[in-house]
């Protein structure tokens, strides 16, 4: 079991505040030491950090806070090995180019029996479920389309595909293209959009708090996703199991809810996701 | 026009040294300063650090020095920007997957009116001729082999492919997927193998020197490529113009010198860098 954080945001946007709190549970306030990566989209480019020690203690995460970062699309991750030794070609999020832009994934969960035939496009590189899923889905979706479709279609690919690899297990995942971040809620995952009138939020991991008005115009527009709320005086909403959502600009601009949602509660997702292991 | 920096090791090196001089370049010793990448293959994974700022004093250039990375194949570069704006997009070196390897490519040179057709495999992200031909060479191995070919094949087939671009002007690159590393010298490259007996080195760039012997084995073996020599006390090879060397485990294992080879001096070199630019 792992855990995810991401942000897709309207103006370049620093994470220094989340990341605070989301790289204790990488070994201090939670056990999932086995490596962090930690990927920023700057325009169209991608800079990614990772190691393959615990992420409270990297210095590859000190980076984070020492050389602040700000970009609209961002997406890390917090290992505990499941599949796959602890090596930097099995960390999270994994990269790719497709159409011509780069492409992140970070997985929380565990496939089984996940062997699907080797890509035309896509090959992973790393032994993990969650390299191979990514490659997965990247092939289904080049093999579809010649060129980036619009933003309703790659909705419906993407959760087509989602629905296909769920099949082999639990999937929470994040994917962005710099542009648009999409989710797949598998068991647990919350998100909060921080709007105008900004407030003061606190973590829930550290003993830091942070007033966002202080940093902000009225006009920005920060949706934060995680595994569990980084904050404890803020209102994190939960993803439904099954739910998928694509966020741009800070928005949920497509969604698609099951017909009956499941929301699990903290301890219970907890426990689907060590099931599943 | 830029600069390059690439090893080949047969035991896992780092590369304090020979960077402390090579950064200098970027922005102090000389004017290479839109920029820097370092990519470091780690078994078969690849870590990249890149900034848009100069190399002689960005803080992603510093992580080299403050955690040492240790590893068999290494690609830097620090640009001076011909084409393409100054961008993290536009800044060597270049990633790519290919074959379920990751291939890292960085190029020194200056391509005119080089616009292949939209590859099948490989896009660029970026607005550099120099990803174009990355992403071209790619494409070009990928319609040829489904899954990697030996290495006498794959050095021919890269030879064939250098010489279609090198029609469309300057190209000195080095790729590598973190086994063997590909050279193709367009103008000004130079190469040392170092190996037992060690001895001492003294930094061109800087007032440091190194006692190899210190940190060595008798059995180590690595290879260190550089437009410039980085050093003023060994004796650095130089690459004839149009020659191509393939190096594994610190040793050339497959080359290629044009039958009536040119060297040319230094400054001959730079001005023809100068001239294509």
């Amino acid at each position: 079991m792992c855990q995810l954080l991401a942000m897709n945001a309207n103006t370049p946007t620093d994470i220094i505040f989340s990341f605070a709190g989301f790289r204790k549970r990488g070994g201090l306030t939670d056990c999932h030491s086995d490596g962090f990566g930690i990927a920023f989209f700057e325009d169209n480019a991608v800079r990614l950090l990772q190691d393959t020690t615990a992420c409270a203690t990297s210095p590859f995460a000190d980076i984070v806070n020492q050389c602040p970062i700000r970009s609209t699309n961002i997406v890390a991750h917090i290992r505990k090995a499941t599949q796959g030794q602890v090596s930097l070609a099995n960390t999270h999020p994994f990269c790719r180019e497709m159409w011509g832009q780069y492409w992140i994934f970070a997985h929380n969960g565990n496939l089984k029996d996940f062997t699907p035939q080797t890509g035309q496009y896509f090959r992973p590189v790393g032994t993990t479920d969650s390299e191979t899923a990514f490659c997965y889905l990247l092939e289904q979706l080049r093999q579809r389309f010649d060129s980036k479709p619009d933003h309703a279609t790659l909705f419906a690919a993407l959760t087509e595909i989602c629905h296909n690899i769920r099949q082999y297990g639990l999937l929470n995942c994040v994917i962005s293209n710099g542009d648009i971040l999409f989710v797949h809620c598998g068991s647990l995952l919350h998100y909060i959009i921080r709007q105008a009138p900004f407030g003061v939020a606190s973590l829930a991991d550290d003993d830091i708090s942070i007033n966002f008005a202080l940093d902000t115009t009225p006009q920005d527009k920060v949706a934060v996703i995680a595994t569990l709320p980084l904050t404890h005086n803020e209102r994190w909403q939960q993803f439904a199991i099954g739910e998928m959502a694509m966020f741009q600009n800070g928005a949920i601009i497509e969604r698609q809810t099951p017909e009956n949602p499941v929301y699990p509660d903290k301890e219970m997702g907890l426990n689907m996701a060590r099931q599943a292991v």
